[in-house]
């Protein structure tokens, strides 16, 4: 058994996907923002998976580095009610109705007035936007353009039950174990509203992640994921642990837009070279179907903290339709209807190939001086035929790159074949003695 | 301010342009050569209008390197005259007419005898010939096709008034010194007859550069400008000024060939890597317009010698239509039409735009750990919007890239975007002392 | 004369071809093995035109390496009868019939169970396939599927008149050596029976060499030829000369599949950046015609041992239709037809070529400061005109690149010129002493 382990031990299988699917089902209602019950309430639910989950509360106004942890918002209700008082708009129907961090009102408006309060988007008439105001104190209210369009003539009240007070942000942080101090870091946000793909795709995909970490007899690495919330939660977080990061940290995803069914693409890491780059480049082309590689300049996710100047972790994102990217993006057409079963567990199985790769990748060397003669260990066919030759070529690659010099990632890279192929190969080298592992 | 220097404090219009070409319009009946008269009248036209210019006379015969200073050749007058005393060819109506350092000659030869004195083009019948011999003595004429055609049976008389004598070569120099002993050179030639993009176009977009370059509050590089001939000028001022040039030169230019109104092109220095190399590929792109990238197999002016072996600066070209790549040069058809006040302030203008990066770019790193909060100093959209992502995204690149191993130059490459962009965005964050400069 | 030597004083013509055509034809009808008479009398013929070859006989059962010297195998006669007495096939119309190293047999099967004996190619139906079974030990034929299909009811006699007994690994060696002890390794092979690209190509023109190298006035380097067997041969040899051969050799070629007249192909040496990979590169961009570029997971002769894990040598393949790629490969197709004077002596032109570069190569650098004064050299014409400038870019690039950093292989590809013309350029240039060679 190459490296004593073998990921394959753990299967995986579609289950997963139903069942991260369920959860995003059962999240997706809560009222998420960067502070407040919500985020509470996520929490809770993955703590009922997860129970080795810690929950941290930060109060408002700590500072972490440039920034200061905001006031706590919670909102009970809202609402647009007309002349004949008709709700035109309810949080209670769908909570991108109101302006994340709106202040609380209570005010009737004329029609005029009223546009000032309303932001829609003429491009796609029928989605709410997702708008947020957290520096800039504010009352605001989002509408489908379509519902804009047929507005009486008014008065219309405006209703907002809301508080911005003193309180906490809340975020929760798993540390798994392994073997050495080096560590894995995976964080995901739970600040958006009901949204699927732009939300809820990446802490299901982490709490099926853990379970899987969970289940693996052993791990050469540690592993952290957080659950936070953008910018500020992971600012925070690095403000906090910016040494032991800095020392610890091999490599990681942000866990986000991991969960519909269209391509797989990537950000990658600042520093072009890490680690992270590597294997998330690997595990796309092992998908053997067309993906989308952006450039650091493309980020806009927790990998800007992550790789922010002074922090410069091996941090990038492995996704599917990136934020920003796809048409339902930071709208209420980002529905349970984009992700899928099938989609989440893409995401989560590209996920769990990084991880393969991290704890099986080693640098090899041969044993013998030239080439072994595999026949007589049965790695090669006794009767050469005119094809015979091509059928332990790849064999020969791993044998002809394994110089100490280069990983079985590397070997992978320069013959353009698969890692799990490779592995395969370089496990019937190591039983049968062949090659041995250089310790860098 | 960044630097303590903007460039935009002195405004370029493209009156400069039109005094250019009156200039270039002054210059073009001088008959110059290596050496003589026109020479010296060319220097004490610019001297008018560069007081500083010093001018340099070489006596003929001085050893530079391999090479030695040509005799003085100055001449009077000169034509052909047929059997009925017609001037078929005349040096007063056009100094191409004569074969540059033609010995005197006074002579009848036959119709067939002429031809072994005569040049011409049978592909550009109407064109003069631009012909010199400058180490082998003769005496030739140039003559268009159509003309030669044209003659009839002859005899003809040969008369060349010319003088080849001890005397000197003639050339300027101009030094405006700056903040620091590292120096900028821009070269130019003074040694064609009457032709306008590859003669004129350089010393007169040196003048106006000149007159910019001192306009300027303050420099950090000094600047040495000449005008001198090519090949044996370049070769005897390196050879009395190697050590301090291989000292201070830091990047510099030959002026050839820049005031037509085709497109814009290059010749990089030898060294591939030069600071020249990377501000005349940035330029370009911020043009925004087809340029055309020549190699350094491609050289043929100056850049020759000040790149030579043993020398080796960082000397390139900034061109228009580069001399041998238009239909025009080398022969009489490069006149003033060739050449435009639009065409020569294109060319200064990009000059002025090297000039700028030179005088601004420096490198800088973050003066806080971790992202900047940009919303509090007014630089970050308060309310979050499905675009205001993409807006501050420039302005986070350069936060991200400015790691003290960057020139806002290597980030203007980095991100594919103009170095005037990058240094406006850059000087927002000086101002909110966001990034510090780094000394190297 | 450049570096005291000059390879056109050997003058190559294609009465060479001719003479390899005819030695292959002698050698055509040998049945060549790993082992056995048919290599004696292979290595005999080369001993009738070489005589230094010297001929190693190692006894079978000898380790090296991983591996063991199997035992001789020799063969007397072959053949199957059916029913009527009719031999259907005979090994002494073709040897490709019997499967190499087969034991022997006399017995009478059905047709049924005949089939378990017999390999034929339903693809190239007139074909005889090549196979042998060197470590397993079988008796087999080879058939054509035509006949095949045409075998009668049965039953059949199968009569194999083999020996396979301890014995000796025959192979030949020839050392011409240099002025120094650094060596050039040329390994060819003569362990097939009757086909003529992938066998006897390898080894006529490497006769042909030694006789090229031979006639040169000297030589910078010495020279190893080895005539041995695939793999076993090639391991043996490596085996006893490792320290020697990891301290001399400095480039090499493995010789085979160089006899046909198609498309020219190379596989590199696993080393990327090895002085063979330049060479083999230049020598097959100089026949300004398409050529093949393997990589070297394309691999597949003895380039494999000398380049395997703790040999690591500088050696690829020069060839024309490489092993695998052309449809008679490895079958009774791949007959004299294949092959022919022409393609024998392109393929010995291009090793001729790496030759001349492998002698002639050297760094240089100028010998005066800036650029020489090629005109009163007689290096430059007199006379300045339109195209005069272009004349000697070529030679000024000579000039340009030799600064002690660059070898005029070097500048050939830089220039993307070949190097016979760049070596005539420096020949000029050292000549009028603008150069001197520096040695490394």
């Amino acid at each position: 058994m190459l490296n004593g382990f073998t990921c394959d031990i753990t299967e995986v299988n579609l289950t997963t996907g139903y069942e991260m699917y369920n959860w995003a089902k059962e999240l997706f209602p809560l009222n998420r923002s960067l502070t407040g019950d919500g985020v509470r309430d996520t929490l809770a639910f993955i703590k009922s998976h997860i129970p080795e989950l810690q929950i941290h509360n930060v109060p408002s106004g700590t500072r972490a580095f440039d920034w200061e942890v905001p006031m706590e918002w919670n909102i009970r209700d809202a609402y647009i009610e007309d002349s004949e008082g008709h709700k035109i708009i309810d949080f209670k129907e769908n909570n991108l109705h109101v302006v994340g961090y709106s202040l609380p009102i209570n005010k009737t408006v004329s029609r005029n007035e009223l546009d000032s309060y309303l932001t829609s988007l003429p491009d796609q008439p029928t989605a709410i936007p997702y708008v947020t105001s957290y520096y800039k104190p504010i009352s605001g209210f989002c509408i489908s353009d379509k519902k804009r369009e047929q507005l009486g003539p008014g008065p219309f009240k405006l209703y907002i039950d809301s508080e911005l007070s003193n309180g906490h942000m809340t975020y929760g942080e798993v540390f798994i174990g392994g073997e050495t101090s080096e560590e894995v870091l995976l964080s995901t946000y739970i600040c958006h509203p009901s949204m699927a793909n732009n939300e809820l795709s990446g802490p299901v995909v982490a709490i099926a992640l853990i379970k899987h970490l969970k289940s693996l007899p052993k791990r050469k690495y540690s592993y952290r994921v957080l659950f936070t919330v953008e910018t500020i939660g992971s600012i925070y977080f690095i403000s906090r642990n910016l040494e032991s990061l800095k020392r610890n940290i091999v490599a990681g995803w942000v866990l986000t837009c991991i969960g519909d069914n269209r391509a797989y693409s990537y950000v990658p890491s600042r520093q072009s070279d890490s680690y992270t780059n590597m294997i998330s480049k690997r595990v796309l082309e092992d998908l053997r179907e067309p993906y989308l590689e952006y450039s650091w300049l493309d980020r806009g996710s927790d990998e800007r903290q992550y790789c922010s100047p002074g922090v410069d972790l091996p941090i990038g994102s492995l996704m599917r339709s990136k934020y920003g990217e796809y048409p339902e993006y930071h709208t209420s057409l980002d529905d349970m209807s984009v992700i899928s079963p099938e989609g989440l567990f893409g995401g989560f199985k590209l996920l769990v190939s990084a991880i393969e790769i991290l704890e099986t990748n080693a640098f090899y060397e041969n044993t013998l001086c030239c080439e072994p003669q595999l026949g007589k260990r049965g790695l090669y066919p006794n009767t050469s035929t005119k094809s015979s030759g091509l059928e332990v070529r790849d064999q020969m690659n791993v044998i002809s790159y394994l110089d100490g010099k280069n990983s079985l990632l590397g070997i992978a890279n320069i013959c353009g074949v698969s890692y799990a192929y490779i592995r395969t190969l370089a496990n019937k080298l190591l039983a049968a003695e062949l090659i041995r592992e250089v310790v860098k």
